[in-house]
């Protein structure tokens, strides 16, 4: 049952608006059941859609396409379609009573421009716009049932439910079903190796992966006889997936690695405080995005200039001058001085060179030091070389101190796992 | 000149991912002066993605292609263009040696799944990726000179600037100029109408906009008879376009607006501490995203609890109970305290409530203080009552006290001016 998704409009095609309404209709249709193949995206000419329509017209059981209903000189998406079929464009009089009425609501009158968005290809049957002034329209090109939708994305979702979605569902086999993991701490590559021979021994499934650095997510997509097989067996393959990848999952489709964090904190009763120098505050933002983070997160103390470390850490200035501010010394001091100040059980602190500047042969860019300061138990520190640029270096050192907070929340050690293997630990501390 | 971009992955037709990759690409293309006819999306299928090559190839002078070029089994790109051309793949021992340097430097082998990101068509040229292990390639489709890249946007982009550009740059006739102006503080549509008549009045000139919340950016394109041609039209447009949005402009097209307030502190020498709440890091955040931002911000307290706002910044726990945390009363003494705390010449605090939760008659969801404190000046308090969820009050929030900041440095009036003008102000303190 393959589906396609058109979008018209020179503003996608060179590039100045990224194309969201394809992404949203091709989950639509995916969800329905559909298999979405192809997107195409052409610019606003009657030719090139009308080559577009016929020649997925002849591949595609369905059509969604967007963009070229609206009154200006550039919209030419009906004409295009009148074209593609042989057929005239016959203006329709109850599209065009609509238009009139919502132009009378702001006190205009409609010119010739404006009556065009009532024009559609004879045979066309007109999808209501709840939205808007232009109205959708199906037809059938080839062997496809053809839905057209304005490009404004309020609109066409509004037609997609109310006209295509009723329409399309009666079409599709509802035989697919989809689960996400997410993962942090293994690179793409081993994840799929921890994962093969699993598409293989499953008839119906198949793996995808996403890298959302630093972050990959892996895709469970099962196809089944029946939607109810297609969910039974998402779900036990994603138990396998799970089982397969151990600690390195965090959660699933709509978990953030911080709320993961923040879950487990709030589950054991423990605050957090942070201090950070590099990251500049990323891991606050992070943990604070989560709606309810206040109940563990109490400081984040970005002390950024030594000053600050002295003055709210109390970072001792002998310390920065005989270590340096990238230092386990230092990154020791400003875990306990931001335990102590936030009052919290628990603190982390990270204090690198993020680059591009301010790395040395000791020193080089990418060092990191993330120290984690407990009730009752001894402060401890660990050294990662990181790779990439500033943003990289930034973000992967953001989630390496999540991920020792979260190791520390769950009660695990410290020591081992994916996420920590590339780490260097300062043992002398 | 007619070029077409070709966007692989299965997470892409079933709409999982929103397709940014191609507008990008096209941007690019549009800029060099190519006309960017169509864009296409197939799924991880040999058979689908060779057929497109050859259809795109027939009528393309370039395809860029992006996606499929990972380690992973649904990484089938290279097999469909070498499917597509009738070759076989072979390793390339230049790019092998790249992938085992990479995954050595991690305590890696190479696995056999691995090495396949060095397997290319014959008589293909290998594109070196200097942000990641799968390197892109090129060859000749029909008519088109294809550039296949990796999915990875960073990846993606890398490989576009070094081995792209340069390439394709000698087959685009240069007759566009494209320049962006990006702006804080005023809607899309205000925007549109203080550049009303500038398309009609420039022959060549087209404008687009599109919306990064919270900023606008406007894109000019211009087409004239010669490169030089355009890109004087670009530029003098450019300039009206400037004149007419004024204050709303920070910067051109790679400039970040932290990076613009981050340097004019450091043109006027002054430094800069924050004292965030409900933001939780973000503008430390967005402020340390620019390499030497440490020449000006010195501290962010992000003060979450109560109990930190008392101990950091020396908020009288009195003034909390009487006014509470989201009051002018507090902004005011955590923006001084931050001042205090972090030795600097400017402070500004924010605290507001994000929610979803946290929100009461008289302080609803969207209610945000912000204040700024200065030396040898008073301390100015700002309410805004923000729209939105928690992620869109948080970052308006964030851009909000950076514009305060971008007032001072610059030596404008705190009161006037597109941004603000939505506030509130607290004019009792």
């Amino acid at each position: 049952m393959p589906a396609a998704v058109l979008s018209i409009g020179t503003e996608l095609t060179r590039g100045e608006l990224v194309n969201s309404n394809a992404s949203w209709l091709a989950e639509e249709l995916t969800a329905l059941g559909f298999v979405v193949q192809a997107h195409s995206t052409v610019a606003d000419d009657v030719a090139l859609i009308a080559d577009e329509l016929r020649r997925l017209g002849e591949r595609s059981s369905v059509i969604v396409c967007t963009g070229g209903l609206g009154p200006t000189s550039d919209d030419v998406t009906s004409a295009a379609a009148a074209q593609a079929l042989g057929v005239e464009l016959v203006r329709d009089p109850s599209a065009l009573a609509h238009i009139e009425r919502l132009y009378a609501a702001r006190g205009r009158h409609v010119s010739e421009a404006s009556a065009q968005q009532a024009d559609f290809p004879e045979g066309a049957r007109v999808l209501p716009n709840p939205e808007g002034t232009a109205p959708g329209f199906e037809l059938t090109v080839g062997r496809a049932r053809c839905f057209f939708m304005p490009g404004v994305p309020r609109e066409m979702q509004a037609i997609f439910r109310d006209s295509v979605r009723p329409t399309v569902g009666e079409l599709a086999e509802r035989t697919t079903h989809q689960r996400h993991v997410r993962t942090f701490g293994l690179p793409e590559s081993q994840v799929a190796e921890l994962l093969e021979g699993v598409e293989e021994a499953h008839e119906g499934i198949t793996l995808g992966y996403r890298a959302h650095f630093p972050e990959i997510e892996v895709k469970v997509h099962a196809r089944a006889e029946s939607a109810a097989d297609a969910e039974k067996l998402a779900l036990r393959v994603t138990d396998l997936v799970r089982e397969r990848l151990g600690e390195a999952v965090f959660g699933e489709r709509d978990d953030s690695f911080a709320g993961a964090v923040g879950e487990r904190l709030r589950d054991r009763g423990l605050t957090l405080a942070l201090a950070e120098s590099c990251t500049g505050g990323m891991v606050g933002a992070m943990l604070t995005a989560v709606p309810g983070s206040s109940e563990y997160l109490l400081l984040d103390a970005v002390t950024y200039a030594n000053s600050a470390k002295t003055q709210i850490l109390g970072v001792e200035q002998d310390l920065l001058r005989a270590y340096g501010a990238v230092s386990a010394e230092c990154a020791c001091a400003m875990a306990e001085g931001a335990r102590r100040a936030g009052g919290s059980d628990v603190a982390v602190s990270i204090t690198g060179v993020a680059g591009p500047g301010g790395g040395s042969e000791h020193k080089p860019v990418g060092t990191v030091w993330i120290a984690l300061a407990r009730k009752d138990e001894p402060t401890r520190m660990f050294r990662y070389q990181l790779d990439g640029d500033r943003d990289r270096v930034r973000t992967r050192a953001a989630y390496l101190a999540l991920e020792l907070v979260r190791r520390h929340a769950e009660g695990r050690s410290l020591d081992e796992g994916p996420a920590l293997a590339t780490c260097a630990e300062f043992r002398g501390a």
